[in-house]
C-alpha cells in the first residue's frame, strides 16, 4: 500500500435516478472529494448509476460511472456497498429496486417519502432482517436534519407532538395569497408554470406528499407501525382568499399544517389547513420554507426549518445519510426495531380546539339566533362573532368558537345544514395552539 | 438466561454532578426506561453517582446509585461504561476527571462548554487516541440537537457560516429592554434575582458562555482546532434603551449574536452585540430560546430554535449522547479526527458591513460636517442620518453606514475622537446580514 492509499476502503454507491437530487448529489460528491474523506475516514466513491435515458444531457459528466438501464441491476451489483434510490414512485421501479438492494445485502438510502410511508414497515422488516440499513433523510423535510434529530438527537425524550409545515408549494400559495391578495387559482396556475407541482398536483395541494412526511415522522416520534392511510387528509384547494384575511385581521395564519399525537384511543394524524397564530414560528414561514416542530416531555419544544426541496437541500439530506453509512452508524430505521413497533388505528382528531367557521347566512329575522341555538346544542359556545357588513340578501358572519370536539363540530355542522338560513357549505378550519 | 433477560448488557453510567442537569437526567432515565431500552436495544443503567454533597435532599431517591466523593474515583470505576461529566467549570475536578475517564477507558458525555473551549483539542486527541468517545450535546444551545445536526446531518456540506442566539439571559435582557422600557441594569437586576445569572454574570453578560459555545461550533464547522480565545468578545453591557428603541424604529432588533466564518485569512469568530431585521428568525426570537442557523453550500439555510437551558432540555441532549454511545455510534469528536483539525489564527471581522452609529454632537455650526468628514477620509459613506430633536447644546445623531470594514470603522472612530465636536464615545453596532 502505497503512502497515499486511503487506510480505509471507499463507500461506494449506485445512483438510481439522475433527476434535480441525483445530479445535486453526484455534485456534491465531486466538488467536496476531500471533505467528505476528511469526515467520514473514507472516500466516497460513485461506481455506477440508473436512469430512464442515458443519453439525456444531465450537465454532468457522468462517464466515469458504469450505466445500468435497469435500477434492479444497479442495486444487485458486486461493486457498490451502498444503493441510493431517487427516482420515486411507490410501486414499480423503486420499490423493486430497494427489495433487490437488500436482498443483495446492500445498504440503502432514498429520498422517497411515497415509497416510506406506504411500504415502510415491510422495508423496514426486510432490511433489518437482512442486516442492512435503510436511510431516509431526504425524504422528510428537504435539507432539514429531521429524520436524525427526531431518532437520534431527541431520543431521549418522548414525544408528544409532532407538526410541520412540510409542502413548500402550499406554503408559497397561501403566502402569496395573503400577501398579494391573489385567488388560489391564479397562484395554482403560477406554480404550475413555475414547476413548483408534482405531475399530478393533489399529491401537492392535496396534501398527499405533506401526508406521507408526516406518516414517517409518526411512526418514529411514537414507536409505531408507518400508517398512512390513518392521516387525515384535506388539502389548500378549498380555501378562500377571504378566510385567509379574516384569519389575518384576527392575527392568525392559514397553514397546511400536519400535526401527529399519541391518544388514549390511537394515533392521532392529520394534515390539514389550520389558523395559527401569526406570531408562532410557524405563523412566520413564508414561501417554500419547511419546518418542523417537535415537543417532548424533556426538549419542551424545539423547532427546525429549512428548505424543503430543490437540488442542494435534498443532496445535503441524501449525503448525510451516506455520511452516517460511511461511518458505520447503525440503528433500526425507525428508531426501534421494525418488529417492536406497534400496529396502531388512526383516529380523528380528539382533543378539543377552537374553530374558526365561516357561513353566509339568508337576510331572514332570527338566523343568527338559530345558528347560534344548533351551535349551543351540539355544546359548542361561540367566543367570538362578527357579521360582515353587507348591502344584499345575503349576510356573513364569521365566528371563533372557544374549544370543541371535532365531533361536537360536525353535528353542528349537520345541525346548521337544516336551518335553511345557511347558503352553501360553511368553512371550519380548526385553531391550532403551536 | 431467562426470557425476559435483556439481549444486551445495559450501558452503565457513572454521573458526576447532581445540580439541575444531573437530576435531570436521573429524572429521564427513571421515567422512560422501557422506552429508553426499546430504542437502545439495551437498558440504560445508572452504577453511582458523585457530588459535593452527599446529604443535600436533590428531590431524588439516590439510594439505588454507589456513591463516591471524588469524581476522579467515579470515573475509574469498574462498574461504569460512560462517565457523564455535569459539574462545570475548565479546570479542577470536571478536567482531571475526564482525563481519568479517558486513561481508564470509558467514554464521556459531558455539558461543559468552558471546558471544551479551553481543551477541546487536548481531549479530543487523548480520547481518540485511547478509543473513547468524548461527547458533548449539552454544552451548545441546550436542548437544541446542534453538535448532531452540524456533526452528522449537515456532513455533506462546507459550512460558509455559523450563526447564534446562545446565551438566553442576554436574549430575555434584550428582549425585556424593548418590551418594557426598562433599563439594562434593572434587567440584570431582575436575572439576579430569578437566578438565571451564572456565578460570575461576566460568563453571560460579557458574552463568554456564549463566545465558549461558538468556538466549539467553528471546530466542527470548519475542521479547525477549537480556539477561544481567537473569539472577538463583547457583551451587552453597554447597550442603552435608546440604541434598542432605534434600532426599533428602523425596523431591526438588537441581539447577542454569534458569527463565525472562514475568511482567506483565517478564521473570523465573533459574539457580539449586532442588529439583526425585525423580520427574520433571529430577529423573532424573544426570551431565554436559543437558535442556531447554518449556513452551506448545499443545504443553504437551516435554523434550529429550542429551550437554551433548564433541568429537562439540557437533560434531553445529554441523553442524546447517551443513546448514541448505547446504539454504538463512533465518530471522532469534531467530526473528523483531532489530529486532522487544523490550527487556525483568529481574525477580526474582515468582511465589510452597514453599522449603526449613535454619538451626540456638541452643537456647534459645522459639526455635522465634521462628523461627515471624518467618515468620508476613512472611506465610509453614509446611507441613512438622523439628528434627534434636542434643545439642549448636545445633538444626538444617528448613522447608518453603506459596509464598510471593521478597520475603517476604527480608523474613522479614532478621527471622531479629534474632532472636539463628539460627546463621549460614539455607540457602533454591526447590521449583520442574516
Amino acid at each position: 500500500m502505497s503512502d497515499n492509499s486511503p487506510l480505509r476502503p471507499p463507500l461506494r454507491l449506485g445512483i438510481a435516478g439522475l433527476g434535480t437530487v441525483g445530479i445535486g448529489v453526484i455534485k456534491i460528491i465531486r466538488r467536496q472529494a476531500a471533505l467528505l474523506e476528511d469526515r467520514a475516514g473514507r472516500p466516497i466513491a460513485i461506481t455506477a448509476v440508473s436512469a430512464r435515458s442515458r443519453d439525456k444531457d444531465r450537465g454532468v459528466d457522468l462517464s466515469d460511472y458504469a450505466w445500468e438501464d435497469d435500477p434492479v441491476a444497479l442495486a444487485k451489483r458486486d461493486d457498490i456497498d451502498v444503493f441510493v434510490e431517487l427516482m420515486g414512485g411507490h410501486e414499480g421501479p423503486a420499490k423493486d429496486a430497494c427489495k433487490a438492494a437488500i436482498s443483495a445485502g446492500k445498504d440503502i438510502v432514498t429520498a422517497n417519502k411515497a415509497l416510506l410511508a406506504h411500504h415502510g414497515q415491510e422495508l423496514a422488516l426486510a432490511a433489518e432482517a437482512a442486516g442492512v440499513r435503510l436511510r431516509y433523510e431526504a425524504s422528510v423535510a428537504g435539507g432539514i436534519p429531521i429524520i436524525k434529530a427526531l431518532t437520534e438527537g431527541l431520543a431521549g425524550n418522548e414525544i408528544s407532538r409532532v407538526m410541520g409545515v412540510m409542502n413548500g408549494t402550499c406554503n408559497y400559495i397561501l403566502t402569496q395569497m395573503q400577501a398579494t391578495g391573489r385567488g388560489y387559482n391564479a397562484l395554482f396556475e403560477e406554480c404550475a408554470e413555475l414547476g413548483y407541482l408534482e405531475a399530478d398536483p393533489n399529491l401537492d395541494v392535496g396534501g398527499i406528499d405533506a401526508g406521507h412526511k408526516l406518516a414517517i415522522l409518526s411512526s418514529i416520534a411514537f414507536g409505531t407501525q408507518v400508517n398512512f392511510d390513518a392521516v387525515e387528509l384535506e388539502g389548500i384547494q378549498r380555501i378562500q382568499l377571504e378566510d385567509i384575511e379574516h384569519a389575518a385581521e384576527m392575527g392568525y395564519r392559514i397553514k397546511l399544517l400536519g400535526v401527529a399525537q399519541m391518544t388514549g384511543r390511537g394515533l392521532e394524524q392529520r394534515m390539514t389547513p389550520c389558523l395559527v397564530p401569526d406570531s408562532s414560528p410557524l405563523g412566520q414561514l413564508e414561501g417554500g420554507t419547511n419546518m418542523v416542530v417537535v415537543e417532548g416531555d424533556a426538549i419542551e419544544q424545539v423547532v427546525l426549518r429549512g428548505p424543503g426541496a430543490g437540488e442542494g437541500p435534498t443532496a445535503s439530506a441524501v449525503m448525510g445519510d451516506v455520511m452516517d453509512i460511511a461511518r458505520g452508524l447503525r440503528i433500526p430505521t425507525f428508531g426501534q426495531p421494525a418488529n417492536t413497533l406497534r400496529p396502531v388505528t388512526g383516529v380523528k382528531a380528539m382533543k378539543p380546539a377552537p374553530f374558526y367557521l365561516r357561513m353566509v347566512l339568508l337576510d331572514k329575522p332570527g338566523a343568527l339566533a338559530k345558528v347560534a341555538a344548533v351551535l349551543g346544542d351540539a355544546g359548542i359556545s361561540i367566543d367570538r362573532m362578527r357579521q360582515i357588513s353587507h348591502d344584499q340578501k345575503l349576510a356573513p358572519v364569521l365566528i371563533v368558537t372557544h374549544k370543541c370536539t371535532r365531533d361536537a363540530l360536525d353535528t353542528a355542522l349537520v345541525g346548521l345544514a337544516k336551518t335553511n338560513v345557511v347558503e352553501g357549505e360553511p368553512v371550519a378550519i380548526r385553531i391550532e395552539k403551536v
